[in-house]
């Protein structure tokens, strides 16, 4: 038996390309004394696989020769340990592969009640974004109008069937005639604007007739000097992320900044999901409830294959995805 | 016997000058029924009398022939009202005039065991800026350092205050040598910087070797850039005012915004005084017990006499000022 891995064959210097990885066939890998063997089931892709290609960052770079690292979810074959046993699913920092063998005390038992898949989406990071953000730093309240970019992203989207479900008029902004109509009629947002088209503004503020109380910023620049034009006093601006920023040296930041901050009083702040860490059970219990009763549309985008995690990254940092992204290497247990 | 008064002579189209007011001489004013009659004592100086010249704000216009609206500490000559005797001190909103009458119902009682200035400085808007800024949104820790831009004027002073007295480090960013020297000897920064010195980027990250915890903004533009990438996680930004960019069409907003935000996780938030109104009875407990401790110096820039209030106002903006600028009309009561 060989076991199949994708490699980082020449590092990019400029846009990500199918040439930058090669899949290799390599021996099954042994585990050794307390390591589990481990056969992939579902691995995250995040644009985050591509800044590991710049450098170090929080995690040491990933240079040629390299399998590309991601969080996944397996099945256990062999166990070395007697913390797990053969048939356990596991949540482990993995690499894009078919198995791959791990110290045991790194690895994470998963709960199994649940389709497998929603724990890298709506139970997963996206979700836990989504509810941190919206509810610890956007605090909304009912009547409340929230605005969310990318939202037909894997956090955007969530952001906003949680503001719905707290009784929030909600308007997405998304690229594209097609993703703004997912936004609308799958996930029922109130409205969504596509930012590429040139009435984008005029509509935007039609959209929110009466102002905006909370942005939900995943993509900096433009739109966010835009987006506080609209904010009402008092209003909260969620620093989630800043896509439109991250292949470029921003020449100008948001000329509205500081000074509607001063004059609007508005509160702008960033966070990561570690950060509410302590609130992840009530997080969880609430993203349940809303799945349950039907209040949240689980936003999943799987892509089927080990060999097509290439193109499943390089197409998710040109946007073409809608929900959160994961690639599937395995079937689920039997 | 007459009333001197201070009125517009022509509305400024660039920066403001003498010529735009003219001294006038007006018959005693007689107050009405219900009203009182008031003998200014001190005016206070702000950049907002500058700002009502420009047109309609949170209040009317200011146009020529009137009086230049101000808050003013009085001693009432006459009263045709219970609530208030002849000698009692009050604050009211009044003109540039030795002499007003007002509605009784519009004037407020000061109490009189203190510095009657004191109302104006440290136990007036500026005091209580400082302190709902610093405390309510900047939250400081001991230990943590505290970065004050406009640390010569009426609020930043104070904030650098507070913020020794609750056992942080600060540092101070004024304009010129001589303020910089009054900021760190007299109000006991342990460091203050020139903004308009060519070196000024290093010695400010010279100053603050653990990082900025709290920017206490008052400028906004090039100096909160700086201020941001010099912040530590989880700092604070105060956004108190936006000062270098009133008179002019920002070209261009910090260009590290929002990235900054997300990266660091910080906080950017505006407010107003009278947002934390409900703690103003703390506020002023705390800045008292300051100023009797010797941790807060009150300091006031108090020109004497109405006929230099344009040229008060006028210095002001040019930020010839260190500590609250009023204009003193008259003596206290004796």
């Amino acid at each position: 038996m060989t076991n199949r891995q994708i490699v980082i064959a020449q590092l990019p210097e400029g846009a990500l390309e199918p040439d930058h990885f090669r899949m290799t066939e390599t021996p099954m890998p042994e585990p050794g004394d307390g390591d589990v063997l481990l056969r992939v089931i579902l691995m995250s892709i995040d644009a985050a696989n591509r800044s590991w290609m710049k450098g170090a960052t929080y995690r040491a770079a990933v240079n040629v020769g390299d399998a590309m690292p991601t969080y996944a979810i397996c099945e256990v074959i062999t166990s070395n340990s007697p913390r797990f046993k053969s048939g356990d699913v596991v949540a482990a920092e993995a690499t894009w592969s078919d198995y791959i063998t791990a110290p045991a005390r790194n690895v994470q038992k998963m709960p199994v009640s649940e389709t497998l898949s929603h724990h890298m989406s709506v139970y997963g990071i996206a979700g836990k974004t989504a509810y941190h953000g919206l509810m610890n730093i956007g605090r909304p309240m009912p009547g409340e109008t929230v605005l969310v970019s990318a939202a037909a992203g894997s956090v955007g989207g969530y952001v906003g069937q949680i503001a719905r479900a707290m009784g929030c008029r909600v308007v997405g902004i998304a690229g594209g005639p097609e993703k703004c109509a997912y936004v609308t009629d799958k996930l029922k947002f109130d409205a969504c604007l596509d930012y590429r088209d040139p009435g984008f503004g005029k509509a935007l503020a039609a959209a929110c007739p009466d102002g905006v109380d909370i942005y939900f910023d995943n993509v900096g620049g433009k739109i966010l000097e835009r987006a506080l034009n609209l904010m009402n006093e008092r209003g909260r601006v969620v620093c989630c992320g800043a896509i439109s920023q991250y292949d470029t040296d921003a020449a100008s930041g948001p000329r509205n900044l500081p000074g509607v901050v001063v004059v609007k009083r508005l509160r702008m702040e960033g966070f990561i999901v570690t950060d509410h860490m302590r609130e992840d059970a009530r997080a969880l219990r609430a993203l349940n409830h809303w799945v349950q009763s039907g209040q949240i549309t689980v936003t999943e985008d799987i892509v089927e294959g080990l060999e097509n995690a290439p193109a499943a990254l390089i197409g998710l940092l040109s946007g073409d995805n809608t929900g959160k992204r994961m690639v599937r290497v395995g079937p689920d247990p039997s």
